[in-house]
C-alpha cells in the first residue's frame, strides 16, 4: 500500500467510525467507538449531531424496564444537528440543513400518519434510540426524514430547540392540548418534573388565571414558581387534594395535569378534578391505576392519555421565534458530548443536583 | 255545614289527594294516597301524569342503594304529562299543555346550566324521585319548569315521548356524543339493556359503519340486532375482547360504550379500544374499576364519564317528529298506572320476561 | 299636610325621579329628569348605576342611522351599578350587590339561551337604549336580572369593569374566538378603535405570534402597539393587503379580524387571508360588501359574522381578577355622569382628542 | 432488423402509445394516439385507467374558462385504474393494485399536507388534468402514489368508486362538514347538479330532520326527492327564498349549502340563513357575490369556502362497503372510454338528457 493509499484508508475508516453511548443491558451503558449510520432507504436523512440530551425514559431504559430495547442499541430520542447525507427520496432538507430532530419518526402515509396521530405511525412512532439506534451519538440516522426533520435557522438556541424534540411537544400535547387549558381557568400539574414544567411552559399560552403545581420536593416547587405557577403544594404532607379543594371552594380544578406516572399522583388528579374537568396523562405508567368511577360515572370527566405526536412542533417552533416560549430554561446543566456518562449521573440524581434537563454539546 | 259546603270540601279534598308510589325503605314501595303537589314556587309547575316509565336507577333506590333517598319519597323521574298549574314566574307553559318532563331539573341561571351542563345544576340536577317528589304519580311538581320541561304536541305517541325524559338523552349524551361517533366508524356498545339500545339508536345517526352489540343475554342481543347492531357478541365465554380484535383485525374499535355500570363490562372497553379511541362510560358504577394505564398511557385513548344533561332533548324532539327515532321500540309492557307494582316486577326480573321498558299510562 | 307628611313626599318625588340622557330625535340628546324605573316583572332588577360608558353605536342612534331607537328612550347598554330592586323571581342578586351589566339581555329559558346564544334571545338581546331605556342614567331597570347581571366584588375597578358590559365580550367573541385564534398564529386587526383594541388585548390570551395592526390613525396604531400590536401599517396609503402579503411571505394571515364596519376594511381582511384561515367580523355594516368569491372560493376560508352573545363575561371576569386582563387600559377620559354631553362631544370626536372609551361616573 | 426485432418494436411502440383526450384550446378537445406516461420520480405511480368520468370543470376548461390550462394537455381528474408501475419511492402499493385516483395530489410532506390540508399541497392540490396530464386516458402517471391513490378491492363496483375520486368527497367536505350538519338540523341544498346531489347523499350521514332541494330544472328536484331531499323548491318563480321562510316559520335554516357557484344561488343561501347558521360553498364561483353584511352582521353566521381535500377519502371508502352509501346512483349514463366525445356531448347536455354523472369505462 502506498503512503497515498494509507492516508485515504484513514480517512475513510475515520469517516466510517463515531463514537455513541450504547446499551450493553441494564446498568451498562457505554461511550464508545461505533460504526457511523448511512443512508439506507432513499427516505432516509443523516444527521450530525450538534445538542442532544438525555430523557427520564432514557434512565427507564438503562434499568431494564423497556425489554423491546436490546443490547448494542445507541439511546437517545432527542437531538439538534446538522445534515451529512440524505437519501434519493428526500426533498425538503439537503446536506448543512441545521434541523431538530423529532422523537417521533412518521412515514407521512399511513392511516394514523394521514390523521396526524404520528405516535402510532405504522412504519415509525418512537423507534429512536429504542427499536432502532438514537441520537446519543456523533450521528443518526432517521427515517422518513422529510417527515420527522424541521428546519431550524442557523442562527437559533440548540439549548432552546432541543427540548421541542421530545419535551414541550409532549407537555404541551398530552397535557396542555389534551386537557383543553382555556383563559380563565384553574389549572393543576401534578408532578414538577421536566415534563411538568413544559406542561407549565406552554399551559400559559392559554392564559389561565391559576395554576396551582403540586410534587414532593420543595426546589422543584420553586423552580415551577419562577416558570409561572401561581400556587405551589408539597404534597408529602398526603393532604394535596385536601388542599385544593380548599383553595377551589370546594370546587376542584378545570384541568389536572398528570406528570409522574404513579398511582399516588394520579389519585390526587382525580380526586381534586371538578365536574365538567379534563384530567390529562403525561406520565409513563408502569402499573395500573384504581379509577374511582363510583364517584367519577356522573362527573362529565373527561380523562386522556396520549403518547406525544409532536405535529405541534411547527407551532412550538413559531412560538420560539415569536418569544413566547423560553424552552432554554429547562435546561440546568451542560455538557461535552463525550462526557454523557458524567451527564448520566447528574440526570440521574436530578433532585440531588437539581438537575432538569441537561444539554449535550457536540464539541 | 250546608249540604253545598259539604260537597265543595269533599271535591277539594278529592281535587288535593291523589295515588302516588311511595318509597317506605329497602324494599317496601307502596301505591297509595299522598297529598296533591301545587305550586310552591313562582318557577314551578304542576304537571297531571299521563304516561310514566321506570328506570333501572328505581330499582337500585328499592335496594336501598342510594341512601339520598329517604322514606316518603315518591318515586320516577320519567314521564309525559298535561300542565294543571304554573306558578307566576312560568313563562313557556299554561294549563293544559303536554309536556315531556326531563329527569334533570335546570335553574337556567347557575354556572352549570349556563354552560349547558344541566346535570350539575347548582338548584336542580336530579333530584325528582330522588331529594324530592318524583313522577310515578298522578301529579308531580316540576321545579323550575320553563328550563325543566318540553312542548309536546298533543298527537305525538306518549310511548315514544316518554323515552325521551331520561333513556334516550343519556344513551345519546353519554355513549353517542361523549364517544364522538363518526361515519364509517366501526363501535362497540357493551350492555344491551335499555341504556345500551337508546345508545343503539342514536348511534345511527351518525351512519358507523359497524356495530359490536356485547351482553351475557341472547334475547337482549337479538333485540339490538333488530335495533340495528351489525354484530352480536355473547360475552358469557369470556373472550370478547379477543372476538373483538379478531374482528377488528387486531386494531380494536374507533368507540366502546360501556353501558352496563361493571367492572367486567368497563374491562372489555377498555380492553378492545383502539388507538385513538373513545370510551364512553354510561352505566352507573358502584365500585372503582382498575384502568390499565400500564397499557392505555400510550394510546391516546380518551374516556369519559357523564350524568345526562339533556341538553340534547330538543334534538332529539326534532328526530323523533322527522322519524328519524323509534323509541317506542324501547317499550315491551305496557300497565295502568295504578297497576306500577306489577310492572316493578316484570321491569324488576327483566330477563325472565324480556322487559326493556314499560310504559305507566293513567286512565 | 302636616310638616312630616310634607318631607315624606318630597323625598318619594325625588326619589321616583332621576337624570337620563334622553334621546329627542337624531342630533337631540338631553340629560334631563325622567321618572325612575321599577321592577315591573318578577325577573327585574333596578340597578342604580355608578359607572357608565358610551359605545359607537350610541352614536349611531344619535345620527337617526337606528330608526328602532325612538324618542324619549333613554341610550346606553353599558354599566356597572348597585342593586336598588329586585323582583320576587330573582334569585341571584338582592339589594346592595355591586354587578356588571351585560349589553345583552338574556332570558335563560328560551332556544336560543338554551344554546348560549344570547344575543338572539326571544325575549332579550340588544334591548337597552334601543327598545327599552339604558345605562346613561342614575338608575336602570333590567330584565330577567339573573341572567342578565354579574356580580362584580365592590373593591373592583368599576373603569376596567364597565368594559366587560359590551367592549371586551365583543372584540373576544365576535375576533378572537371566532377567528380561532390559536398560539403561533399571525394574526391581523384592521381597525384600531375600541372594539379592535378589544380585540387586541384578548387575542394575546391565546398567545400569537404576531399581531399587525392596521388603522388610518397613526396615534391609534400607537395605542395599539403599547396594548401589544408586534407590526403596524397604516392603510391611507392603499397598500395594506400589499405590505401585509410581503410581510407574510405572500402566505396571509391565519386569522383576520374586521373591526371597522366598513367595505375598504372587509376589503383588507379578504385580501390578505391565508389559505385555511379565518375572517371574523367583529364591525357594525350599513352596507353589502363584494365578496370575491372568484378568489376565495377554493381557500377554505371561514368567515364569521356575530353579535356579542357576552357568554365569556364570566370568563373574562376570571381573566380580570386573574391579572390577565387590563382592560381600564382602553379608558382615556373620565366624566361625572351629569357631564355626559360633554363625554359624547369628546367621543364623538375621538380621532381629535386621542379618545377611546370614556367613563361616567355618578358622584 | 430481423422480424423478430420488427416484432418487438412494434409491441414496445405500441406499449408506449395509448389513446386520451387531449385539450387542444377551447372547444378542441380530441381523442387520439399520445404517449403512455412512465414513471418519472421514485414517488410516481403510471395507472391504467379502468373507469373514468367527467366532471363540471372539465366542461369549464373546454370552454377556456381555466388559462392555466395550456394545448395538449390530458384532461381528467377522476378515475379508477390499476397500478401499471411504481417508482422506487412506491410503498403502499404495487404492480397490479386497483386503486382511486384522488382529484388531488398531495406530496404529504408540506405544511399543508400535514394539517390535512391537500387541497393546497405546495407539490400537488389540484394538478391533475390541469397543470399536468389527467385520467380521460388509458394510463396516467400520479405524483406522490402512496398519498394520492387509495386501495380498492379488487369486488369493488368501479362505478360506484370512480365517484370517491372527487364528486363525494366534494359534497361531503364542502358541503357537508364544513356545513356541520347535526341530527335534527334543517337544511337546504341549493342546485341539484352532481355535486349538490353528492351533498345529499352525504348530508344523511348525520340525520338532519329536513332537507330542502332548490333548483331550477323539476327533473333534478325529482332525482333529489328519490335521494332523500324531504322538500323541493323549484327556484325559477324567484320566491324560493319566501318559501323557505314560510316553510321555516321566518327561522330560516340551520345549513345552507351553495352548490352552483352563481350569484344568485349564493343569494339564496344568504337568504334563507337562520341565526347561527352556517353557509357552506361548494360552488366553483367566477365572478364576486354581494355579501349583504348590513343584515348578516349580527346573526352569528358562518360562510366557509373550500376546495376538496380529499381527506374524508378513507371514511367514504368505509361508508360505501359498510352499504351507507350508494353513489352509483349519480351515474346515469356508462360509455366505452373511447367514446368519451359521446359521453362530453351527453354530460354537456345534462338537462336535455337527464343526465347526472357519465361512467367512462376501457374494455
Amino acid at each position: 500500500m502506498t503512503t497515498t493509499q494509507l492516508k485515504t484508508l484513514a480517512r475513510e475508516t475515520s469517516a466510517a467510525s463515531m463514537h455513541a453511548l450504547v446499551y450493553h443491558g441494564p446498568g451498562k451503558p457505554a461511550w464508545e467507538s461505533h460504526r457511523r449510520p448511512a443512508v439506507q432507504d432513499p427516505q432516509d436523512a443523516v444527521v450530525r449531531i450538534t445538542t442532544s440530551t438525555i430523557c427520564g425514559t432514557d434512565l427507564h431504559i438503562l434499568k431494564g424496564d423497556l425489554p423491546a430495547v436490546t443490547e448494542g442499541r445507541i439511546l437517545g430520542h432527542e437531538g439538534i444537528g446538522v445534515i451529512d447525507e440524505v437519501g434519493a427520496g428526500v426533498s425538503a432538507f439537503r446536506k448543512g440543513d441545521k434541523v431538530i430532530i423529532s422523537c417521533i419518526t412518521a412515514c407521512g402515509k399511513c392511516d394514523f400518519c394521514r390523521k396526524q396521530m404520528y405516535s402510532h405511525c405504522r412504519n415509525g412512532g418512537w423507534i429512536l434510540g429504542n427499536t432502532i439506534d438514537g441520537t446519543q451519538a456523533e450521528y443518526v440516522r432517521i427515517p422518513y426524514a422529510d417527515t420527522s426533520l424541521y428546519p431550524l435557522p442557523a442562527s437559533a438556541s440548540e439549548e432552546a430547540a432541543v427540548m421541542l424534540s421530545d419535551i414541550l411537544p409532549t407537555g404541551f400535547e398530552c397535557g396542555v392540548l389534551n386537557g383543553h387549558v382555556q383563559p380563565g381557568d384553574t389549572i393543576a400539574i401534578v408532578g414538577a418534573g421536566p415534563v411538568g414544567l413544559a406542561a407549565l411552559l406552554t399551559a400559559q399560552f392559554y392564559s389561565p388565571a391559576a395554576i396551582f403545581c403540586i410534587d414532593l420536593d420543595d426546589n422543584r416547587l420553586k423552580v415551577a414558581q419562577s416558570f409561572g405557577a401561581t400556587t405551589l403544594i408539597n404534597s408529602a404532607g398526603g393532604n394535596a387534594i385536601q388542599r385544593v379543594m380548599e383553595l377551589t371552594h370546594g370546587e376542584g380544578v378545570d384541568v389536572a395535569i398528570e406528570a409522574a406516572g404513579l398511582p399516588a399522583t394520579f389519585d390526587i388528579c382525580q380526586g381534586i378534578l371538578g365536574a365538567g374537568g379534563h384530567l390529562a396523562n403525561v406520565g409513563v405508567h408502569g402499573k395500573p391505576v384504581l379509577l374511582h368511577l363510583e364517584k367519577l360515572w356522573d362527573r362529565n370527566a373527561t380523562i386522556t392519555t396520549r403518547l406525544v405526536d409532536t405535529v405541534t412542533t411547527p407551532l412550538l417552533i413559531k412560538a420560539l421565534y415569536a418569544g413566547k416560549l423560553q424552552p432554554a430554561r429547562l435546561v440546568t446543566h451542560s455538557f461535552a458530548l463525550g462526557d454523557i456518562l458524567k451527564a448520566y449521573d447528574i440526570f440521574g440524581n436530578a433532585a440531588k443536583y437539581s438537575a432538569l434537563k441537561v444539554a449535550l454539546k457536540s464539541l
